[in-house]
């Protein structure tokens, strides 16, 4: 019976996980990847193997009882069964927020799940659904290390003037700050940066993470400077169905003249706008490509999406004081090298040059010339969270045995 | 009886004006400049010639009974009275709100007045206000010319991109747009360019509006290409006593977690944040200069303004694709040394080199070496809205006579 480590990513009406082997290599080795989707609604359970192929897949009838603990039971279940069965030694969760404490993963106890819990007004969508099925778990099996790291966790390191707003310091310090989010993501690829070059590794580089999130963090020698997400998810680059940055007055308009609710307002910018609000189309980049020939709304919404992200480069490019890489990652950032070209058509201020060939091949350094150079790194958040859980473990592991 | 024309600047309690000569000069003639502070509290009138001598000071009881009305006919009898007498040819009025339409100055009919009232939603703390003495005068001499210059107006160039939010595209329609402020300040640096150089003049510029409003206007051949304000005047860098940027987020926050409805939301923004929310101190850079030697939280508040200047010329910097210039202008800009000293420090980025001396001397140009080379231009917003208003009045009398 293989011991296994899981990680587990809870979202709005989704769990996705993955399973590593629970065999102390330095690179993690994965064995399972999958998720539940629609719970709530239509529970659809699937997951591949390290290879990818389907070793699992199941529906459930849509009657609305089907959960996380449901989800989390059956997960168990079958990695009871599966090919002569797993144990369960560990299992790491992605927690959206770390507050201003946390600057690392941490294990968790009683005490410290009820100490994320009262950062849940600060991110009231995502917090209370990343500590839910963490709660379900210590129930069900109370004895079973579990880690969370932390989406805010890797931008600890930025200067004051980073994570804060321009607003009175007592509210400041009640928690109204810059947090900044992708942060595994950010961990992840300053890993990966030594294997690139000294140019990543020691220099001023802007990553951005294009996903249906996005966001920009300026870093330097690998450690986070600034970013452009703050307080929430919400803020900064243009995404797929969140606005990003914009003039807090709208939301006093929204309340006012189109007599929103705060609640409301909210879910309009997080859900209604981005690339899905502009185009009128989709918020899949994907089909924004195919369809922007024929429907210039399609275009512009693309045109936004990079415009914006010319913009919030140049703002991290001035916090760093220069920069010296590009990185891109997730969904868009590695598979549509269309934005990259015009992101980097649009940088041209700063000194990169396009590299087409490279670009559309794929290739990891996608400029040319003597400025700043571009990369294309694919991220692995659950890799990170694997990482920073065995480090905990065995820190605690050693402070136990000394 | 000299004839002239009166530009009034109406703000939330105070009604600001200049008198000019309405010679037809090419450069106005300046007679007077002046104010009504404390309306509606403890009204005071202070008048000096162009000479800057006091020719007028004049206090009334503290009953709340003195408004615009009686300034307006305070003004007008004074007018009268004064030296000889001055006859009211027109008046000038700056409005900070012309929407997404006007381009340009406007002569006001009743028709007009209504609908620049329409647009009251999109500014509820100053259109109103704006548009109070515009009716008060046109009920005392219906006859007598008023014009509108706006606020908004010279941004109207900007390309789409910049004018329009991440949102679904009815609602940019219906008005929730980038607008952009300090549009006269800007407009009248775009008439000194020339007499500066063709650098300015020709090539892509950035003007820093930084008084107690702040924001930056990218300009490429003296017309705008965007700028940090947005929908309101809340957007954008940091202020005297308003947060500029900030997530949406953080307005959800102020409801729910603190009990703030959005009007008081909306005033905590524009009144107790900014320069003076973070310095806990005061809103006025002189005085956290001399304090913040002494006061840890009056630099934390300098720091943080001149971080945020850098920022957002980093993202005006790749709109335009390059800088050839900045122009420093406004109350800090023109008046603080240091502010433009730090402000050109964090800016070495982009090619910008400090002339210690000049910068202290107050010279005009403030940079050397080969790079950019940053200014400082004086700016004259009422003197912007006389040329305006000429303008206006000028093509009015020339399709009256054609």
């Amino acid at each position: 019976m293989a011991q296994v480590q899981l990680v587990l990513n809870a979202g709005s009406s989704s769990l996705k996980f993955q399973v590593f082997l629970d065999d102390g290599a330095d690179v993690p080795n994965r064995l399972y990847r999958g998720l539940f989707e629609g719970l709530g609604s239509e529970p659809h359970f699937k997951v591949k193997d390290h290879a990818g192929e389907a070793v699992g897949d199941q529906r459930w009838p849509g009657d609305g009882t089907f959960g996380f603990e449901e989800a989390l039971a059956h997960l168990s279940d079958w990695l009871s069964a599966h090919r002569g069965g797993h144990q369960l030694a560990a299992v790491g969760h992605r927690v959206v927020h770390g507050g201003a404490h946390y600057a690392h993963a941490v294990r968790l106890t009683p005490q410290i799940i009820a100490e994320l819990d009262t950062l849940s007004p600060l991110a009231p969508l995502h917090q209370p659904r990343s500590l839910e099925p963490i709660r379900i778990i210590a129930r069900r099996v109370p004895g079973l290390p579990q880690v969370a790291a932390f989406d805010t966790a890797f931008h600890r390191t930025q200067p004051e003037m980073a994570q804060l707003f321009a607003i009175p310091m007592s509210l400041s310090d009640a928690g109204v700050r810059r947090y900044g989010f992708h942060g595994l993501s950010y961990a992840y690829l300053a890993t990966q940066f030594p294997k690139v070059g000294e140019r990543l590794a020691r220099g001023r580089v802007v990553a951005a993470h294009l996903g249906s999130g996005a966001s920009l963090c300026a870093m330097e020698a690998g450690r986070s400077i600034a970013n452009t997400m703050g307080f929430s998810a919400l803020d900064g680059l243009m995404m797929g169905t969140r606005s990003g940055t914009i003039d807090p007055a709208v939301v006093f308009y929204l309340q006012r003249e189109l007599g929103m609710s705060a609640s409301e307002a909210e879910m309009f910018l997080y859900t209604k706008c981005g690339l899905a609000g502009v185009s009128g189309i989709s918020s899949d980049m994907r089909e924004l490509r195919e369809k922007a020939e024929a429907q210039p709304s399609a275009q512009r919404a693309i045109d936004m999406f990079v415009y914006r992200i010319n913009q919030e480069l140049g703002a991290q490019v001035a916090t760093l004081g220069g920069i010296d890489g590009l990185v891109f990652t997730a969904g868009i950032g590695e598979n549509d090298p269309a934005t990259r070209a015009e992101v980097i058509a649009a940088a041209r201020w700063a000194g990169f040059e396009l590299d087409l060939e490279a670009n559309r091949a794929g290739a990891q350094r996608i400029t040319k010339g003597n400025g700043p150079q571009a990369y294309v790194i694919p991220t692995d958040e659950e890799w990170m969270i694997v990482r920073e859980m065995r480090a905990v473990l065995a820190a605690d592991a050693s402070v136990a045995a000394g």
